[in-house]
């Protein structure tokens, strides 16, 4: 599989989702103001991938000063990573990359500012490379809780594409495949951006894992059937008492599982566990651009001067979910406790 | 306003939906074919704007039959009658029509072709004035259900362009702005006709009346937020247990409405009222072309071959439903009996 984000030689090389799966067209970040643009244009989205992008911005960033003294690049990062953090509001990933990359950074003060590029540089891989272990980690860890047939919904794009690579929700899924069981996979399509019809249904299908989209509307009819066993999700950030904040329309998933009974899992790494925020009503909450409602495939759809609200995320309070799959094991509740005992 | 559907000398011509709010653009409907065709394809939608095009339809059917004698034509009209009926399963108004359409022909049996083929082409016509006077009923009796302020949410289009005129649970947000109300309508854009962005945006926007459209998985968020204070929706059968079917999404919109104590109504004429059958499990849904869904703007989102669900209805149980605002009175629990006593 094409990795999702790379560092090729000085370059940050992402697949161009917006594009998937009618064109496989890459974009080329030479600088932190590339991966910026990169990560509000959604490029790339998904927030370990997210994540990525931003350390290896700050490698690009780094690359590109001309400080001669480690306390002016340091100083030149610092700018670089306020300006990262900002480019998104609701994945922490974001804001979790660029610290590590500032902490290395002012823990190699004492070196060359050669070498603390190149210091940043083998880091920002290896949290690509990290991720992938830990989505796989992952996989193992809930592909127990995947029903052996029957119907998977998952929301958004939580898969490759979203990551390093395998994937946090699909990753489990993928796991789940890999030992045997054999679910069947209901996407929801997820407007606006369509991440469901796009790119999980692209990404099951090269995995060869069936899979039926359905407009985000159709979920709670295919529950209320029988047709549901489970729910799993990614997330973009997970207060300390659980509380997630997630693609929009993770929420009212999770409602429609409580109301049918149906055990809703979230899947997502610890760098997406922000235990600074008590809960969900501290995560910022990113809007978009209304037209991205209004506008399909370049056309209007809605009257001129339609107003419309284009709420990216939600928050789904942490009584909805049923556990939360982490790279060290799966946390139920209380959250409160479960998750701090992981840090 | 233009009417969404009328008799023209010996034409029906109908507002061609698929085209709004882009172009205004007219479907003539010169036999009973046509109008069949004008419902499988959606020119016309809304349970009781289909009931009123199969009216119509009915008085083409005569109109165009060659038939000498009384016997001959009921003859005709009973065999159009049936293919009307499979036009499209699930909203009733559509039988509901041609039944009243074949009474009447039936019971002028010993009148002459030609004053039975007027009687129809009246009644198809009283049928179309008689829906626009039953939403104003509805209207009124629904207005002191709708909140001084604050926020309307409503799902696809149960407007004017639903029906002959004012609409089912549009009309009852008109009369309540017409009785001085002032709430904010929030429409969910109702993939993948997108009827909420194109028709209910439009309907209300021509009337002045604020509206913001959201996508269908946005709903919970603005309901969490206290944003949402009632939700009203159309109908397109109810059972005689008060189980209702409507457009995709209403049963997940009612979950949600429950979950943060919002009453959830829903406004429909006793037309929509199926009496014969005893709970929603017996009402037929429909499963509309997968392309609906992949397919936008003629441009195919989705990879090749993708399998997509296009589920057009859901069964909302009649635990969730607040009220039936009908052209009678509400209807409260327990709707075996008060739906009973409408009849």
């Amino acid at each position: 599989m094409i990795p999702t984000i790379e560092w090729q030689n000085g370059i940050v090389r992402m697949i161009d989702q917006r594009y998937l799966p009618r064109r496989m067209q890459f974009y080329n970040c030479r600088n932190y103001h590339d991966v910026i643009k990169a990560i509000q244009t959604m490029v790339i989205r998904g927030a370990p991938a997210i994540g990525i992008a931003a350390a290896m911005g700050m490698a690009l960033a780094a690359a590109s000063s001309k400080a001669k003294q480690a306390s002016t690049l340091i100083k030149n990062l610092e700018q670089a990573g306020e300006k990262m953090k900002s480019a998104r509001p609701t994945a922490v990933n974001l804001a979790w990359a660029v610290d590590i990359m500032l902490d290395i950074a002012r823990a190699s003060h004492h070196l060359s500012c050669e070498l603390i590029k190149e210091n940043l540089q083998d880091k920002a891989i290896s949290i690509l490379n990290d991720d992938i272990a830990i989505n796989q980690s992952m996989g193992k860890n809930g592909a127990g809780l995947m029903p052996e047939q029957g119907g998977v919904l998952t929301h958004c794009n939580a898969g490759a594409l979203a990551t390093g690579g395998y994937g946090t929700a699909l990753g489990v899924i993928r796991a789940a495949w890999e030992a045997g069981k054999r679910p069947h996979v209901y996407a929801d399509e997820t407007r606006p951006f369509l991440q469901g019809l796009r790119l999980t249904a692209w990404e099951l299908m090269e995995d060869n894992i069936p899979v039926t989209v359905i407009a985000d509307n159709s979920a709670g009819f295919l529950m209320q059937k029988g047709m549901i066993q489970c729910v799993i999700v990614g997330a973009d950030r997970i207060a300390a008492n659980g509380d997630v904040a997630n693609k929009i329309g993770t929420y009212q998933t999770a409602v429609l599982a409580k109301e049918n009974n149906i055990p809703f899992y979230v899947a997502a790494p610890l760098s997406t566990i922000d235990m600074s925020l008590p809960s969900g009503n501290n995560i910022p909450i990113e809007n978009r651009d209304p037209k991205e409602i209004t506008t399909i495939a370049g056309k209007l759809f809605a009257p001129e001067n339609t107003i419309a609200m284009n709420i990216a995320f939600d928050i789904t309070p942490n009584r909805y979910i049923t556990g939360i799959i982490t790279e060290k094991c799966v946390a139920k509740m209380p959250y409160t406790e479960s998750l701090k005992s992981l840090f």
